[in-house]
């Protein structure tokens, strides 16, 4: 039951973390339970993506947040609950700072470049996150997994109705299977930064990166 | 000493593997060993692919060659030579069958398209090959790993060479740093294969989205 009452709790927290609301009236009590779980987040993303889902352990997430051992079981059930904690946060903010940014933009071209731009600075500026997403999501249970695969299924139809959108600008019909592989090597490219992208080499070249890869991918559709 | 001799022995097996020789005048002894080297690989490989190089054993990977656990001592040293004969053998596979497919090719389009075409078939046809690579050398200690990422860079380079010849022969001159962030990008594109083709949904598109890559990279050096 604490224990029900501790997940529901954090489950809102971080749920909503990304909103702008109101913090004035917010009890004190209130801000410091949203800056642990921030905190625990954070130090879980770190150590998934260093150690491996599977190897990290709660009792080091709890070192790294500077949390007591016992005491991070008020902010969660298991493990388990953690790493998908960790991915939902990712997958929300990803999303939502694409919402936030594109939506007084109305020319295709120019979404399909925001969409790119944003997707390419979340996984450069949160690259825990972003490693947790790709390689240790696949770890969940079904009930889990089933969440956040719908919404990264989402995040990739947006992603697919950007091209067909403008390739229909460019008075051109993308079949749906064309337009599904199109998709998939646009998030291949976009992913990847993970692999190769280091900042001391390339941070100079940012702006570059993310136009070759808009230009990739908005010529296909030409 | 005696783990010394089976490592020899092992790792001359594995890296000769690939290469077409004369069997017929082979020890039948031999010929064993290198079954058993192939086999212990290929469970080692499928291992790291499903439950990553940290969660899988020695004991594990013995069961599923069907080798008894002491045995399999006598064919390696630990789980961390293991992992690297599993990825020095998938990147000499991959490497020995683009240079003998495209010996004697000398168009540079065609040349990028059989690179791609190659990539792409070896990945689908070894997924499990493929998955260590990408997700698991990392793992390596810096030995084995400065080997395999000295082999990955050399194949790199010569995707890289062969954009920076198409760029040339359509008379452009391709910059180090564009050529750079290209082949990374097209390894992104290429890299994805295993986090979403799906063969009973792609296996009729297999041409269509080899050649939905090929035309993206030429298409940006043209």
């Amino acid at each position: 039951m604490a224990n029900d009452k501790a997940l529901r709790k954090t489950t809102k927290a971080v749920g909503s973390a990304g909103a702008a609301r109101p913090t004035k009236g917010k009890r004190r009590g209130q801000r410091r339970h949203d800056a642990n779980v921030e905190n625990i987040l954070g130090s879980a993303a770190s150590l998934f993506a260093e150690k491996s889902f599977g190897l990290a352990s709660i009792r080091e997430i709890a070192a790294r947040a500077n949390i007591s051992f016992p005491r991070i079981y008020y902010y969660l059930r298991n493990k388990e609950e953690l790493l998908y904690l960790v991915a939902e946060r990712g997958l929300e903010r990803l999303i939502k700072s694409y919402e936030e940014r594109s939506a007084q933009i109305t020319d295709p071209a120019e979404k399909l470049r925001l969409f790119i731009e944003n997707h390419f600075t979340s996984a450069i500026s949160s690259p825990a996150e972003a490693k947790v997403l790709l390689q240790e999501t696949s770890k969940l249970s079904q009930t889990y997994l089933s969440r956040i695969r719908e919404m990264e299924r989402q995040y990739a139809e947006t992603g697919r109705a950007l091209l067909t959108d403008l390739a229909r600008a460019n008075g051109k019909q993308l079949s749906r299977a064309r337009s599904r592989i199109l998709v998939s090597l646009l998030f291949g490219a976009l992913n990847s930064l993970g692999n190769w992208y280091d900042p001391a080499r390339d941070e100079a070249h940012l702006q570059e990166i993310a136009e070759e890869i808009y230009r990739l991918f908005a010529s296909a559709v030409q």
